[in-house]
């Protein structure tokens, strides 16, 4: 079957990749649509080194060999194919998301990166079939596909505890950050502010409910608003510190943006303002299952940060057009065409 | 009147200095004991930087001239002599404690490092009369005196929202961290365990609650002990990330540590474990109140970690000392003699 692959450091289509075979309790599904995430980009630029940090932090080696060819993609809506052995599921045809999670006889293996597992940026793939959630409202599957990024900003803000009254500001306008401003306006918060050197980003950041955007090279925004809570979407070295001296005593910081690299900070600072720290990562099930429903709802609308579609054959120039916070934001991967 | 002043980073005797005078609101008191702190053997040590790190935090340049004698001592026990103009107090003679904050016409100013208001070091200080709180139950004055540093601990266990059926483990057992297992031990937590390289500090966090005590350099505390609440009480650079690194996920970290040195992480251990960490400074009048309530009802024994005893004239000495855990913990300054 068709599908992209990374390969030395660069997405290639590939049209001789072996059919996955569903086991039991898994169901091949026909990819109809895979969102393009910033940890796929991060991946293929430093694939070795977040390999070797997970290796670490799974006190083991790293499972997953950069030399061979790699599967990603895991923002995904798809068809429903067929069952594997002894496994019940929706009909052939049903529209269906899930968490990037394939259950096996050997375990549970996240569809994020895999030299064996495939992912979104494909044809066909497994999934597993407890997991499996139908598409409902009619809800269009371009939209549906962003259910998963829509859960990270849903958990960031479950995360934070912020009560509708307080003052948020979110620092990054990425896909992430734009995912936390639209879980919390569906939380009702009545004061979010956001900040992004970009002024298309900004534009998404009003468009998905912040109340006041901010542009950082005018400024500190953290001069510009007095928050409670402070979203920090941006993930680069330095960015945790530069808030923690400019962060008013008794703030919440919510790490969502993914810094992979050694960063310095000045704990000083932190402890006499009794600043809280509280890094977050993914979702649960039952957000992924609440962002869902807000799409299906039409309580988020996820239109304005789809900026682009491509088929197998165009992820790696996707990958490289989405350094231009100005032109994208989100581009889907589309195997079958548009629909 | 006599004092301990720090001239040149050392502890110096003088018996020049002027007697305050009190002002409207004010009492003086003359000082029966005064704790010695590890952030005044930090202030000594480095004091030129505390002091700028401080006036970057004030945003403005630091008050504070550390080439002129700096008045230390912030943990004391004192009697009332006279109240100044208009100010109602407790008869004289009384045995009071406070927080160590000195409020005049000019604002709140804390009692910790300063050229002009004189701290615990010395036969005589003022106090505020307002936030003056008496000795109950007959309670020792030298037990008395540890009431702020008790307050710090009860603080950070506070702040920690621990419930008794969790798991703490406290990273170090100097004052700060005995005073956490105190803490926890006031709050009923029924599975306390301690780290510490010192034999000595380890039997005394035995006496002071914890229910298993953990020599490091015989393995990692995380190895032993599987703990959902980790108190950071050491304060130096690198126990952050090593925490960061080791604890299970989903730990809240509670930074009680004063680090007062730039700091490296690994934001991505954080992330994926999503790991909270709470920086804490200081207690509330509130909690201050409590601590000194403990000590006066046999709650908490404070007696085991006062291991010396000097005049003004040994403060120097007493610094020194200090340097060894196996031989100190709590040194009290007595200006007027043991009584």
């Amino acid at each position: 079957m068709r599908a992209s692959v990374l390969r030395n450091g660069r997405m290639v289509y590939r049209d001789d990749v072996p059919d996955p075979v569903p086991g039991p309790g898994q169901v091949l599904v026909a990819v109809r649509a895979c969102g393009i995430c910033g940890s796929d980009l991060h991946f293929a630029a430093h694939g070795a080194e977040v390999a070797a940090l997970g290796g670490q932090l799974a006190g083991g080696g790293a499972n997953l060999d950069v030399n061979r060819d790699v599967f990603l993609g895991h923002e995904f809506t798809a068809e429903v194919l067929e069952a594997g052995p002894h496994t019940q599921t929706h009909p052939p045809g049903t529209l269906v998301t899930s968490i990037p999670v394939l259950l096996s006889a050997e375990g549970v293996e996240p569809i994020f990166s895999s030299n064996t597992t495939v992912g979104g940026y494909a044809e066909r793939m497994l999934l597993s079939a407890p997991l499996l959630l139908p598409v409902p409202n009619g809800l269009d599957f371009k939209h549906a596909t962003l259910t998963e990024p829509m859960a990270v900003g849903l958990h960031a803000v479950n995360k934070s505890n912020i009560e509708p009254g307080e003052t948020a500001l979110v620092l990054g306008c990425g896909p992430i950050g734009l995912a936390i401003i639209a879980g919390l306006a569906l939380r009702g918060v009545k004061a979010i502010a956001a900040s992004d050197f970009s002024p298309k980003r900004r534009e998404l950041a009003a468009a998905m409910g912040a109340h006041q955007t901010l542009d950082p090279a005018q400024g500190s925004p953290f001069h510009a608003v007095h928050a409670s809570v402070v979203f920090e979407a941006v993930g680069v070295p330095g960015i945790i510190d530069d808030a923690i001296r400019r962060a008013p005593t008794g703030t919440r910081l919510i790490v969502a943006g993914v810094c992979m690299q050694p960063d310095t900070v000045h704990p000083f600072f932190a402890i006499a303002k009794e600043i809280s720290v509280q890094f977050v990562l993914a979702y649960s099930p039952e957000e992924f299952a609440t962002s869902l429903r807000a799409l299906a709802d039409g309580d988020i609308d996820v239109a304005p940060l789809i900026t682009g579609e491509v088929g197998l054959d165009g992820v790696g120039e996707a990958f490289d057009d989405l350094a231009d916070p100005e032109r994208h934001c989100k581009i889907l991967v589309t195997p079958g065409g548009a629909g």
